[in-house]
């Protein structure tokens, strides 16, 4: 059988329209935007400018100049954080408990040079509430930077409320939309932003390119110093065939959501009650209802979340522990992954919960998908449950 | 006719094979290296650990695990400026005068922040005296940053005498080898380096990774934070389909450097000889000996180079004005045009040089396409010194 991908969290694969107008600029159109002096660099410049039209258009920024290209979602996280930080005069900084490693990280590092963090606890769901940023922000509070929705644990916030906080008290709001963008409606102006990042390998589009969206009068120190492209914030060659992929994939998402998302949902909504009728040892992490339309997490009392995974995976069930970063650090440091950052925020209980699943469908994941792996649920958990000597047989099957 | 592209400085056309090897991870291989639990994601992970190998192997890299991927030459000089200098305790930086600007921006703007430096002066070929480097080393001397060749004159560096006079010292060697690669042979352990960096677009791979060489006990502060991709040195997912076109790359160009090399120089050779044949006032830029084998540059007394460059693409040869990044600025600062870094340096009579042409081979060139330069070439120089008012009509043809 074909493997059931249910790791899009981690990449998806990529849209056949994407790849079809992405191969073009690896063959005959190879052109350096910069050299614009003949048709074949102005042809890659003239592409470029239409993937920033495309992405503005996707998460209605005004102006496609306040689109900046960057190779990933950590890269335009980085961006954001150091660079607004790098300028201002004030030191203080507010991030949620449960923040992707490409922000905690920059700002946990910058402690070291004299600034000062609060981390917002979320709820038991992993909601943020905006009265706790209003209440956090202080005379020294230069930046905000809270997900629009976790990759772990799917939940949205509440990022319109937030933006109206931030923007009556001016602070410059970040928002990594890396795990919602092409899922749910992005709007730059009506959320206030001032930063927001998207990533294309999360929306059907190729490795290699994201974006960063900066607001109007925004002033950000580049990390990196050179030639002077994307408006100087981001010197260095542009990755032409990645950067149409983005702008492709985001006409699509602009094009198509309303008609995929539902339908994820529906699948969604399938998994989720699938899973935890059959258990209710089994617990769903996030909020339910302000969730990633494609997204499913959970884990199992006393069973391993890599236990779990390795299972799947033998059962041509491709899933995730925590978000794909994640996974990356537990392979060098396993204690990890008991217990999360985003877990040990939303309050698992560490002495039963042993990690966390991720299933993240895509728009190509189909109703015999959702069957199989609510079939082949029961007889991994049921084996692993067998398996472990802290379980108490009598849960076994409601 | 077909253009005759001539600046694969800025960019080379990617070879088919590359192409080939790429396009799978594009559709089908779409997986995640960080996520080693399924197949899918080891697959990717397998395909980057050979690229790893592919581009030690071009570079004499004992280790693959010294190689990071980044996504252009730019931001692997910036690492390696930036990271050595953030760990450091000395604070003297030493470049020459005609660096790259991803190698002079970074360390111009660090003076900011209480670093020094020491410009290196070239001789009139563009060469850099090894003796200069030495006696420029002080005890606050942190690193040497030194390209293997230059992008606008073509002119090699004396590599393995300055590496040696580094090690002698204790200092770190930052070599940037992207004009370089594919074309010289880069051994990293006979060069002494520190770091180095080469990118795929330069030698047939497609746009979008570079890499960095990090001797072993190298100690680099990362410039992204975030999931500990790349060693940690590189936080973000890696751009698995680019990385493995640079793998092949490099493949390609160990077996066939031997091959392609030696008839780009011939082509070189023939072009220099035409031009200086036809005129007495036009100069050839940079080292003649010491030279990039695809590398020809030159301006006209009293003829602006962007005239020429505009003449040239009208009779369908595409080339460039210094550097693929200089065009970009020149586009804000037309300045910059008349009279680059790089022109200075080599001290160009700035009363009668308004700019100089690049015209970068790549191993696709042919010998028509060389004879038809030589004959348009006239043809655009007569009439640009007919049109020039500063221009002594008596000169036009030997």
């Amino acid at each position: 059988m074909e493997p059931i991908y249910l790791d899009n969290i981690a990449g998806t694969k990529p849209d056949k329209r994407v790849v079809d107008e992405v191969i073009p600029y690896l063959t005959e159109k190879y052109g350096n935007p910069a050299a614009h002096f003949y048709p074949l660099g102005r042809q890659s410049y003239n592409a470029i400018s239409n993937a920033r039209k495309q992405v503005a258009d996707l998460i209605c920024a005004k102006n496609p100049e306040n689109i900046i290209f960057t190779s990933n979602g950590t890269e335009s996280n980085n961006i954001a954080v150091k660079g607004v930080m790098a300028l201002s005069s004030k030191k203080h900084i507010i991030i949620s408990e449960i923040e992707h490693y490409s922000i905690q990280n920059p700002v946990l590092k910058m402690l070291n040079d004299g600034y000062t963090f609060t981390k917002l606890k979320v709820d038991k769901n992993g909601r943020i509430s905006p009265e706790s940023v209003a209440s956090a922000i202080k005379e020294d509070t230069a930046l905000v930077a809270i997900a629009h929705a976790n990759p772990e644990i799917g939940v949205i916030q509440d990022i319109e409320s937030i933006g109206k906080i931030c923007k009556d008290k001016g602070v410059h709001f970040h928002v990594d939309a890396v795990a919602s963008c092409g899922y749910i409606d992005i709007d730059v102006e009506r959320f206030n932003v001032s930063t927001l990042s998207i990533a294309a390998q999360n929306f059907y589009g190729i490795r290699g390119a994201a974006a960063l969206y900066i607001a109007p009068n925004v002033k950000l120190k580049p990390l990196f110093d050179g030639g002077f492209q994307e408006l100087g914030i981001r010197s260095g060659s542009e990755n032409v065939p990645a950067i149409i992929g983005l702008g492709k994939a985001c006409e699509i998402a602009k094009n198509e959501m309303g008609q995929y998302v539902p339908e994820m949902k529906r699948l969604r909504d399938k998994l989720i009650k699938g899973l935890t009728d059959q258990y209710d040892f089994l617990h769903i992490t996030g909020d339910i209802e302000n969730r990633l339309p494609y997204h499913v997490s959970f884990w199992v009392e006393y069973i391993e979340g890599e236990s779990l995974l390795m299972w799947y995976a033998q059962k041509n069930v491709y899933c995730a522990s925590g978000s794909a970063c994640s996974s990356n650090i537990l392979a060098e440091d396993e204690e990890d992954l008991q217990a999360s950052h985003v877990l040990t925020a939303v309050g698992v209980p560490t002495d039963i919960c042993a990690g966390s699943i991720t299933m993240s469908l895509s728009k190509y994941n189909t109703e015999e998908d959702i069957d199989y792996v609510l079939k082949v649920s029961p007889e991994i958990i049921d084996k692993l449950c067998a398996m472990s000597p802290a379980f108490d047989p009598s849960k076994i099957k409601k």
